[in-house]
């Protein structure tokens, strides 16, 4: 049946040619099965005996090899493995970098292997009960009669829910699951709920210094940012905050007021509720982000500003990223007066968040695991922080100022005014360490002598030496 | 130890209230374990004994019970079980209702319990191997070391990237993993592509009719559309299309060249090779949305776009969500040569996808069940669009016209001039059908008698009647 036309020979000479550069290119890998001869006729719609002749010139090629019985398989080809490792590409030279550009060079370092991230705010894995939460995973899918499949409800997945607004007691708070919008991560929820009150080419107040990636948010949605400053025992500003009011037209403030990142301060009740008043009177949005709240180092849970709030102008957002599971991807919000805008948005932006991983970590809660299991996270991280502490006292030279973070996961660490962190950060990825230098907390570069060390990683040995290594370096800038 | 000063009393009482409260509301259900004594003292930040007194309050209050050598439990109490159901509110009057508005009711109406939902163009979990994707999500946790709660790389999980990359070759492509940038589903792909490219006030070209969560999208990020007629047999109107260019500054096309939604057009690979060399020429940007590719009825997977697209103006979108498990949110886009810009804006919003969701979907495809499992849906799918267009011809008014879609999810259809499909809605929505009215597929209400109905659901006995009883509505709007 076989008409060798012109254009019979140019489908099979592509589907060759095709094949062969999958497996050149390492997506067909030695021993993987390719389709069927009818199969691949279906698929690319022609005759079953091009398919034939394509898998046999393949086979002559020494790409593919036919078994018996079996079909068509990519061959092994020792050559394949030859390839040398990839070296590095050199770093980057100092100068003048943007802040844009040194977040997303902090980030792209911190995803290198081999490299100490005292860079990154998040749990470390041995301090996860990843085999509990695997078993929530499970639990969830099995309970569905859908395996979770189906497109969740667009407020968030109804256990989680309720989940999140029972927990929310902790923190002083009052809600049912009918106030709690669930959202990719904090960070989605921080997008969400600033859209909902803020254009392009309005402005957000923020504290000062602040954690990097708000930079990038307010960059991506077109927003002008007003810094506030932020004092290390009472948090924001409000005195500064309340005069910059009165000149500047700000729609909304965007504030960490539990273990501010990075500084970690801690805003005792008197001023949250003092802010709360404050920017009600104003018909202000407090965005508060609370992704540390959780994390407390003293006796008890600190409350939120949202638990002030009586007219629904404070929208809290948090996550379980820095907590239990960066990679779950679970967040929330609870968004007050602005739940239907927040909610539309969501419709519009993702549909729904994912079903599995909600339903599992709403799972995690139920059981009580997250309750226990925080007990021991805040024992871990509050003993970590103390050794960094200390090393840090050891190593840096006399003047290294360190802040005395009451939870979270970051110290701020004021060096000599001689040194500029940015070049630090560099001589320090070259010892395979990667550090938060000063200039990426602030958009006009205030903080060129300050650097943002996580306690995320367990202290040990190792650490202890590369910390010892940082401050060496320190020293060297500081001469 | 205890004082009674005016400060424990309020403490006290605040605690009594706020347990009290959220019994009442359901937080807390009978039977749930509250914190111990100790536990709640810690928590609140209030003496042993304040929380031992808070307790015998409520116990007293017949709220909760002290179980010996337990705990205090939330009690079980009758009269909370005996609200009676609630009732629906009373639909939403006809009239001047906008676009947006329609479209957020139809959204909403689709979710509630009871009614035939056909308006959604999804998957019926019938029709899905769940049990196999149940398995290859607790594969995907257990080969992790992490139990994948580690933050995923920025640009996506490698494996499911790998596998995306692979499938491409089907549709005439070829890619590898660094070509590909996962998302939450293929809505976020389409609104980063969509950043991307163009800025608040730009103007984007879209299909006319087209689906409704794309004037979301576009409203959302300030966009303004402009509409080119699709044709049910060649797809977009290229000509149409290349005349609007030269008068309106348009910044990216949107289009669904296979299987568009609502028309079910396939566009035939000479149109699609010549919209590409146009857009290329040009430098105007394609966003396929290629969502329903994998579903098609005829001998073969239809190429793309994509595939024609030799210099990277064409940025490719697509998903599970129709395939295989809408509520996973696993999508991709193939962005070419706007790759860096999409792994940005993907970083600044959401900085990673969840990890296990991506991980479960890659070995759903590396095991070759992805495959089989599309075998079965397409051919299951392609029976039941017969069914259905033979149930409409069937029960439909004479002069009814039917689409005859050659992949996808949906019917459309046109019905007699003097049928208002919005109010008609309304009519079935009593009778809890669910179907999207014509004036949400277009800005202008220019589709005031079509209809798009879902063909996802199996056909059966109780679709058959409802589909009776819409022909029987049509009738009546009729006359």
């Amino acid at each position: 049946m076989e008409q060798n036309t012109p254009d019979t020979n140019f489908l099979y000479a592509d589907i060759v040619a095709r094949i062969a550069n999958q497996v050149k290119e390492g997506l067909l890998m030695p021993g993987d099965k390719l389709p069927s001869v009818r199969a691949l006729s279906r698929e690319q719609g022609i005759s079953v005996s091009t398919a034939y002749k394509a898998y046999s010139e393949l086979e002559i090629m020494g790409l593919v090899e036919a078994r018996p019985k079996s079909g068509y398989y990519v061959k092994f080809t020792p050559a394949r493995f030859s390839n040398p490792p990839k070296t590095k590409p050199p770093q980057k030279k100092p100068g003048q970098t943007s802040v844009a550009d040194m977040i997303a060079m902090v980030y792209q370092n911190m995803q290198e292997e081999g490299v100490l991230r005292l860079s990154l705010a998040a749990p470390p894995i041995s301090l996860i009960p990843v085999a509990k939460l695997s078993k929530s995973m499970a639990e969830a899918i099995r309970k569905s009669t859908s395996g979770n499949i189906h497109y969740e409800n667009v407020q968030g997945n109804m256990a989680l829910r309720r989940q999140v607004a029972k927990n929310a007691f902790a923190w002083g708070g009052q809600f049912t699951e009918n106030d709690v919008v669930t959202t990719q991560g904090c960070m989605e929820a921080l997008v969400f709920c600033l859209k909902a009150v803020a254009k392009p080419g309005d402005t957000v107040a923020i504290e000062s210094p602040t954690y990097f990636g708000i930079f990038n948010i307010m960059q991506s949605l077109g927003l002008t940012v007003l810094e506030i400053p932020v004092n290390a025992e009472t948090g924001i500003d409000i005195e500064y905050l309340q005069q910059a009011l009165q000149t500047v037209p700000v729609k909304a403030c965007l504030f960490v007021p539990n273990f501010s990142n990075p500084v970690g301060s801690c805003m005792p009740d008197a001023r949250k509720q003092q802010l709360v008043t404050l920017l009600t009177a104003l018909q202000i949005p407090l965005i508060e982000d609370d992704i540390y709240g959780d994390i407390y180092f003293g006796k008890s849970r600190p409350r939120t500003c949202k638990s002030f709030d009586t007219q629904g102008w404070v929208m809290l957002c948090s996550s379980v990223s820095k907590s239990l599971a960066p990679g779950y991807r679970v967040g929330w919000c609870i968004p007050g007066r602005f739940k239907e805008q927040v909610i539309n948005l969501k419709m519009m932006h993702t549909i729904s968040s994912a079903t599995p991983t909600q339903a599992a970590i709403a799972h995690f809660f139920e059981t009580g695991r997250y309750d226990l299991h925080m007990r021991n996270l805040r024992h871990a991280l509050h003993t970590q922080c103390l050794r960094y502490m200390q090393a840090v006292a050891a190593y840096f030279p006399a003047g290294t100022r360190i802040s005395q973070p009451q939870g979270g996961y970051a110290l701020w660490i004021e060096l000599n005014k001689n040194v500029n962190a940015y070049t630090l950060y560099q001589a320090a990825l070259i010892h395979n360490i990667s550090i938060a230098p000063g200039q990426i907390f602030s958009t006009d570069a205030r903080f060129t002598n300050f650097i943002r060390i996580s306690f995320g990683i367990p202290f040990d040995a190792a650490v202890e030496e590369h910390l010892k290594v940082l401050g060496e370096l320190v020293r060297q800038a500081n001469a």
